[in-house]
């Protein structure tokens, strides 16, 4: 929330320029954060079906390799079939048996990287961002949406994998528990 | 959760060397997802009495001041009197103004690299880590859980950071808004 002119702003407008930030920063960010570390850090998740920090980077680059850009390139064609295929959320766990925690975080820096480049390449304008793809679930969706979604997303599995990681502490904390309000499932 | 010889742990076990690791990273991944980007994701909240990521790395650094390492030298000490002074949730308010993120991020570093070296200095046996203090509301708390909060409330406000900032752009993601939990409030 801004206070502009005593006006009231809650959110920010999406902007290029900002976005790309976020997006640059991701896998850098993760890399200062797990590399090098214990890898109870990295390979512990909070329960059943849910997801360690290994397995969230498994799944950002898999974003990267086969959704944001790919639909990026659909809705900038001149293709009349603006239809996205769907993501597949689980394909990380087959994709990275076997791989460890440097080989990932070296391949989500390289993945984001050529993304990025493609992306500034494309020299996005704001009529660009108004066009339009068809999304499997919601139908119709704009590019803006698509680049908004991909820093968000990213920015949610940071906070994420954080959070997976205070988890593992959640019985030695003792009655701080309390104050910890991310603790609580 | 770990599948340890067929037996399933949820949590990680306190430990003093894999919460250094944690301790020792939490500025440097702040300041590689905060700086030299826009002020805007730096000092936007999530509306009314809510935390910017400015705010957050302001309460970091006085927890550093006044909280973790006054409280583990009040638990070692000789002294009789084993009470902790109550933190001030709020000082950071005063303490950061006319600050730029700048002179955050590198005040963070420096106080947290001092209180790192005043932990590790200590020399921390198993028999340090169950000697008790006096919390203003909990009442008596060990020294390991003092520290794994220290760890977990580190992590807890990474991932505070990482989704005021991705809230930023709850109302730009479109449809998308139903896959992101954390753009719900």
């Amino acid at each position: 929330m801004r206070n502009v002119g005593g006006k009231i702003i809650i959110c920010m407008q999406f902007d290029l320029k900002k976005s790309i930030e976020i997006l640059t920063r991701t896998p850098y960010v993760i890399e200062i954060l797990l590399n090098g570390i214990n890898n109870e850090w990295i390979m512990n998740n909070e329960g059943e079906n849910t997801w360690s920090p290994f397995d969230i980077i498994g799944h950002l680059i898999y974003g990267d390799k086969t959704d944001w850009i790919i639909r990026m390139e659909i809705i900038l064609s001149d293709s009349q079939n603006k239809r996205f295929t769907p993501f597949d959320r689980f394909a990380q766990f087959e994709e990275n048996k076997g791989k460890d925690i440097v080989q990932l975080l070296n391949e989500f820096k390289v993945i984001r990287k050529q993304n990025i480049e493609i992306l500034e390449s494309k020299k996005i304008n704001l009529k660009d961002l108004t066009k339009k793809g068809i999304h499997p679930v919601f139908g119709e969706v704009t590019l803006e949406e698509l680049l908004a979604t991909w820093t968000a997303h990213d920015l949610s599995h940071i906070a994420q994998i954080a959070r997976v990681m205070a988890r593992q502490y959640t019985n030695e904390v003792g009655p701080w528990k309390q104050y910890l309000p991310i603790l609580e499932k």
